[in-house]
């Protein structure tokens, strides 16, 4: 059963503390092993990758290029989906396309009066890996959600790695691959696809290192990308996925109990918060869950996550409900208040925020637009949703004219001088003389 | 005498090879001494930051509120300032004020037809770590460069540490922490800063942890900032600062020679690059940068910068000298060129990009307004200038209308059915059969 807490009780303070822990993952446990693999492939190239695959993945590829993915055997899985799920696949591309180009950064240049010209240039990277997991939980949404950012921005290589377990891709997958006109894919995983994708593998059908790499992925995964991060860009460190429903107790207690379920049969670890002011309603939701639970095809893994770290707030106020759940900064945040517009300028701290009843998480997950890539465990104080600009980076454009420079060089040069820079102050002086 | 490589000189690949690895740092000389420091803070908190204070900067503090900056002591400092520097600091604040105001991340909300919303919100973090190195190199600029993007995005705490040798602190970092209205700032260097701004420190007079940490710092430092990535959020890993300069050979010799060494003077191992089309410039930029070193005050690090770490490349043509760098990625670049906006769409990776000769790179660290924290040794291709953004994050807006649910919840359901995600699909069927 879900815990129910009182923000009023004397014990409060210490159970919500735990909530707030609710992400942490210690990576020491499994940082020794994830750097040897790192290091195996920095070192021995291929010959690591393939015997970390044969490890790993339970096969033997005979050579470095049976790790590639045919774009055959994508289009053929494209052309074998039923008709209602192609249908579904498609909208939702053409729908997070669509969100994703309305995100887009912008160059931009201005002139100051004096003739100077200052602004910001947007570019996309050059090349980009994507990590999707794979196997039996294999997410073609995953795929769409990586993939259409970098294929927004302009990226123009884009290149995925995805484990296969005993060599046995998901259909679906490749099936998503196609769609997102993906032409470089490899039967890679782990640690030792984010390796590949960030130091590169050298030689005949090698692997060109890359200068992002995004996706989501467990312990090892989110280990490699912290510790490649700097060799390349990272989108984000992930953990455990997470919702928070902030609720003032009017409403459909199905569809609240539905939602916890939907983020608690992700993962045993996920976590699904619920703040409400009205304790009758608290209540309601705590029996329904337990009811919903049991025909829950994910029983098992719902059931452990809601119990342990599920949990029930009533809270003395909706302002006080707010403030909590700032502090938890959840991945998912619904809001089903009576006057969400009025809360949202409140609201400081969320990967995505969804608003009303008609507004399920699950719609975020696939169908919205906004990606589904977001901060976690409290990281959404400081971290945002994947977006294209992960894809993109910028150059700011300094363009002085010779009544800029005449205006601004003495400046210039003082401040250089103050700082002990003369180099810095004579390059500056040239100019001035010299004009 | 700096170096003087031919394009299409049999041994040019393995010279440029060695340009591109210039910003490698090896963080595994030192992370181990660094975990350390952090992990002593994070057990410890404030006995371990007064020890390391002791330890590094070579002073006793008696309590931890020592280690405070007063505001009035910023004051003082600002108040006895030479009237042209004070005039150069605010004329500096204002410019970098401005343009960092223009780069300000907008929040956007959207209407679909049938009367979804979304978007995009924008907000500040709560409490950003500004890393400001001290002692006898400390830099105002950098304070401002650093502070004003975070007043800018909106930041309600800002917290400053930076070292202070001996106890004693360098009145220009001071008065620049008065002018940008610094309020809380503390007497703590090197990794022992970045711990005690990524975990804070517990107690009466203790420190909140941030969720941002910014700025330059040694190699110390940047492990440091790594090692936290996750806890917290950081601006990038930095290394030694480098300038490239591409240039068709007219022009002034003087001002490509003193670009080069205002590079050089700032770190031994800085890296200063020119590329040129033009044998007979190259020539004369070589003569001109060994004379102008003899009288230069920072000769000694400037010469053996220069010495292994310069170098100018001839190029057959101005592509192939606008490919080369491009690969090279570097922090600022200088374009010198008759036509350089037909050359800017080509420019693909640079953390700053100065135009023309009346744009000295200096200019750009200190009055221009774009930040001087930029990316280096290459990472220009996937990171970006210190901006508001990182100060800021984003969440996700969707509001369904019912409308819209009854559009999209279909193919949704059919998404979460495929992933195997049954709660998903029922609490969007739950909205379906409900309306």
């Amino acid at each position: 059963m879900i815990a129910v807490l009182k923000s009023n009780a004397s014990d409060f303070e210490k159970s919500f503390e735990a909530l707030l822990a609710r992400g942490a993952m210690d990576i020491s446990s499994v940082e020794g092993r994830v750097k040897e693999l790192l290091q195996e492939i920095k070192t021995q190239g291929k010959e690591a990758v393939i015997a970390q695959v044969l490890r790993f993945d339970s096969w033997n590829p005979k050579s470095f290029l049976e790790l590639k993915i045919a774009q055959k055997e994508m289009e053929c899985a494209y052309n074998n989906l039923d008709s209602n799920l192609k249908h579904a696949l498609e909208l939702a591309y053409q729908r997070i396309y669509a969100f994703h180009t309305k995100q887009m950064p912008k160059t931009w240049l201005d002139f100051e009066e004096n003739g100077n010209l200052l602004g910001q240039k947007v570019t996309p990277v050059d090349r980009a890996g994507l990590y999707i997991p794979g196997g039996k939980a294999a997410y073609p949404s995953s795929l769409l959600m990586n993939a259409i950012p970098a294929l927004v921005a302009g990226v123009k290589e884009i290149v995925v790695c995805t484990p296969t377990p005993k060599n046995q891709p998901n259909t679906l997958l490749l099936a998503a691959m196609h769609l997102c006109g993906i032409k470089e894919a490899y039967k890679i995983g782990g640690a030792s696809a984010i390796g590949t994708l960030a130091y590169g593998v050298s030689g005949k059908d090698g692997i060109q290192k890359v200068d992002v790499i995004t996706g989501p992925g467990n312990i090892y995964v989110a280990t490699a990308k912290k510790l490649v991060f700097g060799e390349v860009n990272i989108d984000m460190i992930a953990g455990p996925s997470e919702i928070g429903i902030l609720h003032n107790g009017k409403g459909s207690v199905d569809y609240v109990a539905w939602d916890l379920l939907s983020q608690a049969e992700h993962d045993e670890m996920a976590s699904s918060i619920l703040i409400t002011t009205n304790a009758e309603f608290a209540n309601a939701v705590t029996k329904r869950v337990d009811e919903l639970l049991k025909d829950l095809p994910r029983k098992e893994i719902a059931e452990k996550s809601i119990n342990e770290r599920g949990a029930i707030i009533i809270a003395k106020d909706l302002d006080e409900a707010v403030e909590l759940m700032n502090e938890i900064a959840p991945e998912h945040l619904e809001v089903l208040v009576e006057n969400p517009l009025e809360i949202l300028p409140k609201i400081k701290h969320a990967g995505a925020i969804f608003i009303g009843e008609n507004t399920p998480e699950p719609i975020g997950d696939y169908i919205a637009g906004p990606n589904h890539t977001l901060p976690t465990g409290g990281s959404a104080k400081f971290f945002s949703p994947l977006s294209t600009e992960h894809f993109m980076k910028k150059s700011s454009i300094i363009a002085f004219s010779k009544q800029g420079i005449m205006q601004l060089g003495k400046e210039c040069g003082i401040l250089a001088h103050t700082e002990g820079l003369e180099a810095h102050q004579n390059a500056v002086l040239a100019r001035l003389n010299h004009n």
